[in-house]
């Protein structure tokens, strides 16, 4: 009895635990549960859980905005591209050094055509490598971006208001400036240095047997006036360098403010002849054990610059090497083999060093280079009178990361990330004091795979005074198998990866459609303040302010002739030009202003002209003009390029051009 | 006794679901399953289930590649985009009517440069509307791609086996080709029609006031040569249309094979004056309450070539209005205000017009097409003789849509999708016989919203003769809240939709960062076969072959000087150009062909000469040429821009340009 007892009851009990068990089951689930719908499509697409998990950290639903925003590069493209983050959606390509006529830069419109002649009206694209974003006290401001183009030696100024180029400046002494844009911590200066040394002012014939006498690599420091929101060249100057070839440089801050670090190679000073001496520059270049990390006071250069202690060529005010050196602005610190990126600690107390060639982040204690200096612990001088301080009494560490370290970005907790081009690797090590002490420092904590041949990397706010952590973005040169296939060019590969923990997670890959992306800044969005729409009708985006004398006055649009030119005041709003007719003889002058009357945010409208090489894009408010000689005679359509409403398609004119004989018809 | 053991048994029972329930419960599963982390993630990040979902849906993990391929028209900056599904990233971007450095692409290249002076040399940007790919019997065969320039009536031919532009070709009869690129079932032709007319050919002046007797709207076909993928003008024909606004066009197919539809608007022939007759062109060109679609039978065109029945305008073989009629090759039929899209069923039976002032789609069928044409059911001639066919006798069906209804495509269960662009939505609806009988037939039976003001939408092979159904995107021209603000020019949307069940389900927004997209079509990418890397050392990409005479050796490579002509005979690999010096004279013409002898995936060189505009992208196997006058003195650094290898900022050289007097330095 008691036994037959005790078997129902715990006979029920099982019975009871399978039955809730099955109430709860997967199987049950599906009829109530809001978990198996997830469970269900991953098995559908294969995903894994670390899919799954980074597809939800990456997902960004419709109509929520982006936390980070990335400007990265467009290498020779000519263009930078602004990515959302954590989406990775890119969210435009803003046009700097080449003509695009989605946003009518230099198809036709005269300001912006008037940008692009700067260093030859005949240069028609550039290799941007290095974004820089302004900086207040050495930290993101979000109001302006500056980037270089390296093919042809220039710098160009975005201003964030609008996301459009104002400026380019040419730099008159050199072309190949690999090494910019970096600014200083508030932004005084835009730096720039030359890759490949050469004779200067750009044009200067020397023949390469003349390399170590007639070749230098100066380093130009951009005045940049914030107010105005250009590049003042009058105040602008540079310091002459040996002829090595400059690589990438950093600014010091914090306690190093006032100072920049450079890097160099081919120290060797070697030049190419490959055809009579079978040697290639890749060997030629790399013999020495050490090249050298050059310590700029750009401060102390200022100063000398307001003596007067420089001479002018081609218009830059050029600080000779032996007066820098004269005067403590320049010294040299060996650093191991080819080294390629150089970046300064968020305290400013550290430099790293990575030598491509080197398996080991070279540290600089910024203290330790400032007592070199003072103690004068210099272990003799380059062939141009350059003090070299010893390597051992500036060395704060170094530490073996693995093969191919290019460059370094740092979080919020005193890491530092560097990325392994040879390895395909992002490695996290950590930094030295304040950040770590003993045997907590330097010392390597995590390493993760990236695909494939990462260049740059960049962190959230990375390189400042206060990177964000968060996130941390990979810039792989070469995607090969990543991507669905397009021909034998493939695209490159951002990789984002979650730096938050204590092991980085990748979370996703974007293939980069359009150029070849080297560096890359990550910001929060909310220190951008765009212009959604212009403030006002008759705003002009060169002069950022509205420009009355060149704005067109709903009712006032008119076509007035004088002589052979015919200036045509016209307005756009959806969708209707008013004139939309317009008559002139072969061979006249025709000047077009076009005010856009919209307010409604997007209500951009474009001006296409056939065969006339025209295409405008203006915004709601905004005022453009098209300036072109009417040689061609015809008949030619114009029309809006940007769909702004159901009738969009009969927002169009006819350029009628009449033959100077009818004859020609 | 027998109480209390039921009591107990229940008990235990009770006590045993609630265990049961625990062990699989949420929190117990927190400790073992796999599910929390995706709920811990949609909490923080604040998705709904249905943004999980989506996540779910479109995440696509490293190395797996999309479904499907998307090419997009880049709108007016010239290009074309390649985005993967559903990942929905954009894989590359295709130049085609503009210069792009990353690619190389006619910035200092001969053979691109070439390509693109079609239409004038001085042209250096397109308006990309409509991309069509290569059909075999009606259907996407992932071989070609086509798209037009509207601005200045041209049309492209793209090679999908390495993804670049091979051709451009300028009608001479006409610019604004709206309505292009179609291809006929086979792509025996491609076809364009003006939507503005005008006199021709191009270069012809006739006043506004002789608009009706002096502009016309041809519609051209050319041919298309499969072997040699190429378009052969000398085998191409147009036919003259009378004077209205051509829209688009659709080629009829199975049942209709042979025979093309176009719709037209302004058949009022309106012309622009608004500054005398304050009536804007929206008003004037939208009185008539009918329009005219042209029902073009291209087969009895083609044969009427072949019987010389043509006179020849500026090289093109041009079909007269009177003979066009005379031989039963083109009619009108009435539709509803305004018409925008037109497109043809799968099956070929039906043609769908959608009005954009109009709240219908109304649906014609070929069948009632061919007997009225029969039976001679026409109400009357145009003022260019053309036979008005009777609106009721060739009507199946007027289907009540919503507002401002667009462009249609179909899925593979008999349902077309509509969008709708005033009230921002995508329209689901059925078709009649023989997919719906009865009152399942001309229903519509789901609407959802999209993000803002859609134009055309695309479903995979959504306009062939087998749809794939799946999945459709919504092409909005309108992005205004959706994304990160980036200045006043605002990104297009595409979203991406579930079409696979009854109800359509939106899954991802994409920004679109460059130009304005009007048309796309989506292929199943297992229908691209693109090389990966070019087959062979010398590869020419004009050629689609071996090029041994342009082909340099490694060993054989050298500079020849023949009078002012320098030729530099260069390899590339990885990381060396040999040669690596070149010395010429100010004056000297300079070719360099260039030859990657790379047989490694992605390992392009580039070819980036400082100041003379030259960037060469080179792919593994590929010849280029570059051609230039060495008008400008000094030393010139020239480098690779692609980055190939740790020691890739190795892989440089010198031109030096010798003064021709050195007074001149």
């Amino acid at each position: 009895m008691r036994l037959r007892f005790w078997i129902v009851n715990v006979g029920l009990l099982i019975l009871g635990v399978l039955v809730g068990a099955w109430f709860l089951s997967p199987t049950s689930q599906d009829q109530v549960g809001a978990q198996d719908p997830l469970r269900g499509v991953m098995q559908a697409r294969n995903l894994s859980l670390d899919d799954a998990l980074a597809a939800l950290r990456t997902y960004t639903p419709t109509g929520v905005p982006d936390e980070y925003i990335m400007f990265a590069s467009g290498g020779h493209s000519g263009h930078v591209l602004v990515v959302g983050l954590p989406s990775m959606r890119i969210l435009k390509v803003i046009a700097v050094f080449a003509p695009e006529s989605w946003q009518g830069y230099a198809v036709g419109h005269r300001e912006t055509e008037e940008i692009l002649k700067a260093g030859g009206k005949e240069i028609t694209w550039g290799d941007v490598h290095h974004p820089a974003l302004s900086e207040t006290q050495g930290d993101y401001d979000g109001q302006f971006l500056f980037v270089n183009d390296k093919a042809n030696g220039r710098v160009a100024v975005i201003d964030l208001r609008d996301f459009k180029t104002k400026q380019i400046v040419k730099n008159p002494l050199i072309y190949s400036n690999h090494c910019s844009a970096f600014v200083t911590p508030n932004t005084e200066y835009i730096a720039e240095a030359p890759q490949y040394s050469m004779p200067y002012p750009v044009g200067t014939y020397a023949p390469l047997e003349q390399y170590k006498e007639k070749y230098r690599g100066p380093i130009t420091f951009w005045k940049f006036d914030r107010t105005k929101g250009r590049i003042v060249p009058e105040q602008s100057f540079a310091i002459e360098l040996p002829p090595y070839w400059h690589d990438l440089c950093d600014a010091g801050k914090r306690v190093s403010y006032g100072w920049a670090f450079c890097n160099s190679f081919n120290t060797e000073m070697a030049v190419p002849n490959i055809l009579q001496m079978k040697m290639p520059l890749e060997a030629t270049t790399a013999r020495n054990e050490m090249d050298y990390l050059h310590v700029i006071n750009w401060k102390a250069a200022e100063k000398l610059v307001q003596e007067g202690k420089y001479e002018t060529v081609a218009g830059m005010k050029l600080i000779r090497l032996a007066t820098a050196v004269q005067a403590g602005v320049l010294y040299l610190i060996p650093e191991p083999k080819s080294p390629h990126g150089v970046d300064v600690s968020p305290d400013g107390g550290y430099v790293v060093v990575a030598g491509k060639l080197d398996p080991h982040a070279t540290v600089y204690s910024f203290q330790k280079i400032q007592e070199a200096i003072q103690k004068g612990l210099v272990e003799g001088k380059d062939p141009y009178g350059v003090p070299i301080l010893k390597f051992d009494a500036t060395k704060a560490a170094q530490v073996e990361l693995g093969l191919g370290p290019l460059h370094t970005q740092f979080d919020d907790k005193g890491y530092a990330y560097t990325s392994l081009f040879l390895d395909s690797a992002v490695v996290k090590w950590s930094l030295g004091e304040p950040y770590f002490k003993g045997d907590k420092a330097w010392k390597v904590v995590d390493k993760v795979p990236v695909h494939y041949n990462i260049g740059h990397l960049t962190a959230v706010h990375g390189d400042t005074v206060r990177p964000r952590g968060k996130f941390l973005v990979a810039l792989n040169k070469w995607s090969i198998d990543r991507f669905a296939p397009v021909g034998p060019l493939h695209p490159q590969n951002f990789q984002l990866i979650d730096i938050s923990g204590e092991k980085m997670q990748r979370l996703y890959d974007l293939p980069i459609p359009i150029g070849e992306p080297h560096y890359a800044q990550i910001i929060e969005r909310s220190l951008l303040k765009p212009f959604e729409v212009y403030p006002q009708v008759g705003f002009d985006p060169i002069k950022m302010a509205a420009d009355p004398a060149h704005t067109v006055q709903p009712g006032k649009e008119r076509i007035e002739r004088k002589g052979n030119t015919v200036e045509v005041w016209m307005t756009a709003i959806r969708s209707t030009y008013t004139p939309d007719r317009i008559e002139v003889n072969q061979g006249d002058r025709v000047i077009i202003h076009l005010t856009n009357l919209e307010r409604t945010r997007d209500a951009t409208h474009g001006l296409a002209i056939a065969a006339y090489n025209v295409n405008l894009s203006v915004d709601p408010g905004e005022n453009a003009t098209v300036e072109f000689i009417a040689d061609k005679p015809g008949v030619y359509p114009f029309y809006c390029t940007e769909f702004c409403s159901a009738l969009h398609l009969e927002m169009a004119g006819y350029l009628l051009v009449k033959p100077r004989t009818q004859a020609m018809k």
